[in-house]
């Protein structure tokens, strides 16, 4: 506690030194190292509450999705000690507090806006001997799924506006899912860092398009997002392949699209948030919005039916001819995955131009439950 | 040139509001999602000058130690013709301007202090027809080095405080090194984000230790790294074998460093910058700084003879068991390296109890020219 308010001090006086530069009527100098320290490191995001945090939080910069598959023979009881221990894990970890088993507790006081959210599998249901809510998405034919990037019976999205933070939770988490699962895959993955553009900003992928414009909005977010308190996640792994997508003009890559490289604006807009025009026909009497275009297969009229995309980039290897391995860590929230992903999911893999240069790698489903008061633990309506 | 004065009267309006913020007495609510951008992404460390930057620059959050190995038949002109296009592109890319053959221009807008530092290894020097100022370092016999994270003709040290603008840095400067030279290894590692901590201090690594107490300071860090405009630049990658080192007490924990974890304060001291008294005998009349602690071992007395510790953590992967890949990108720059770096490592190599936990499986030694003034390129006066 003592840490957390000298921490707490730090970052006041450091936003005294700001706003006493602006006082002075001089603009900080960006080439200067930085020489103060801002809420970055110490903010939290409540862990407890109906929900569960990391959903409708404001993304933070860095995200680890960790799936597990059980061991056999973890059961009901099991899951529910497990749910127990990581719940309090997660509760510690988020307010910057060392876990009870912390090897490194020096580790854990910076919190970063740090976020556990917890999805649970098919599998995790059958091993409880419960009907699972959420079931495998059907296959697709553009989908290149490899089994080292999908499946999963448990997830644990842990995200955070600082890297050491995510590393040190991830690894604390692990240890004490291991009595009860094995890891299937993790998947690592960053946006901008805090501070480098306003949350507003939407960000862009590896690609350099804007990704997700089209995200339900305040009232929107309610019904597209949550069930009561609960929701689902969808995790796609999308491989980009760079090289030949660079090989496309500006223009090109913006038909593909739908929109403008440069505002985000769609081909019959000027700005980001416009919508779309897709009955405007040019001067020859075709599209403006072409019917194969991203956007066009994508879009959804009823704001009910819209997901809430909360993807990551991922930049993972480059082989030796300088070919990386690189995409996105798609990763969206809805409250019905059967009634509002895969209907997108099938008119994208129907006839979007973009499947030319994105291939679907990995995939998984899951259902979050609702979050937990204090002294909760996540899951416990199910597993107790 | 219209949206970089865009974006800076962006910074400047959010330093504005947190200004104001402060003279409203209210202190800004950390679990709020960020409602302004800072310099994070703004932020420019000049590219030109006598010295190449990223040395003795504080170190940006996010790096990448690209490496590569020259084609044959890439000679002294065709090194030319490659620095000269990779120093325009490196200018370019490192005020937040595309570089002239950049597919995704809309990622370079957000430079977030990008530096990208060149290094030449024996290699390029004898493609080029030169002795080389720089060998191989000697065998170490606590080295397990593995072919994947060694060795290399040129390397690019791309760092910045956001981790999309190094992977776009890294795509555009591995693009335009393909026709001379393939990709031999990259390691991506991180440090705390910035505004987390001040830079003051001392960033902890993933065994939680503090890392970097010793380096050289001020007058010291001239003479240490700098022979001329020119330094070298070692990088060795260190597996942690956190499964073991979590398995000791905190208290063998600090016998082995030669540190207290918490404050970093050498076992005779209470402050971290405390210098160390080696001499310091216990009740028991045994040393208090253990022969065999990392510290001891490494000890340098001659300022002269300091290395600028420059690390960046790694978190590769993590097995079903749940055993990470993790440790350390260890980057030091010093004058010269035969008579700084080697004889530290000698000692280290011969007792050092830390070496029960960390394995060197990578390292690669590089020759750091000076920089360039504007319109020049790095290597000029070699190349030419």
């Amino acid at each position: 506690m003592r840490r957390r308010l000298l921490l707490s001090g730090g970052a006041g006086a450091a936003v005294g030194a700001v706003a006493a530069t602006v006082a002075s009527g001089r603009s900080p100098d960006p080439a200067a190292p930085p020489s103060t320290v801002d809420d970055t490191g110490t903010g939290v995001v409540p862990f407890h509450g109906p929900r569960q945090a990391g959903v409708s939080t404001e993304p933070q910069a860095h995200a680890a999705f960790v799936a597990f598959t059980l061991h056999s023979g973890t059961d009901r009881a099991a899951l529910g000690r497990m749910m127990r221990l990581l719940s309090d894990d997660a509760s510690r970890l988020t307010r910057g507090v060392a876990p009870l088993g912390d090897t490194e507790p020096e580790l854990a006081v910076l919190p970063a806006r740090l976020t556990v959210t917890f999805g649970f599998g098919p599998g995790l249901y059958a091993a409880a001997g419960l009907p699972s809510p959420v079931a495998e998405l059907p296959p697709f034919p553009i989908d290149r799924l490899e089994e080292a990037w999908s499946g999963g019976d448990l997830i644990l999205q842990i995200c955070a506006d600082d890297p050491l933070t995510v590393t040190h939770a991830q690894r604390m988490l692990v240890k004490d899912t291991r009595p009860f699962a094995a890891v299937r895959w993790v998947q690592r993955g960053f946006r901008r860092s805090r501070g480098a553009q306003a949350p507003t900003h939407t960000q862009r992928n590896v690609m350099g398009q804007l990704d997700g414009t089209a995200n339900p909005r305040d009232a929107a977010l309610e019904t597209a997002v949550w069930a009561g308190d609960a929701t689902t996640l969808v995790v796609r792994r999308i491989r980009a392949d760079l090289e030949r997508w660079d090989l496309l003009s500006a223009a090109d890559k913006e038909q593909a699209v739908g929109r403008r490289l440069g505002s985000g604006a769609p081909l019959t807009g000027t700005r980001e948030l416009d919508e779309p025009d897709f009955a405007a026909v040019n001067a020859a009497g075709l599209r403006v919005m072409p019917d194969f275009a991203h956007v066009t297969r994508a879009r959804v009229t009823d704001d009910r039916l819209r997901i809430l995309r909360r993807p990551y980039n991922y930049d993972h290897s480059v082989d030796a001819a300088g070919r990386p391995d690189t995409g996105l860590v798609f990763a969206s929230y809805q409250s019905d995955v059967e009634r509002q992903f895969v209907p997108i999911q099938r008119r994208l893999a129907e006839m979007d131009l973009l499947n030319e240069w994105v291939t679907p790698v990995g995939s998984a489903v899951f259902a979050v439950p609702p979050g937990c008061p204090e002294g909760g633990w996540i899951g416990s309506a199910l597993l107790s």
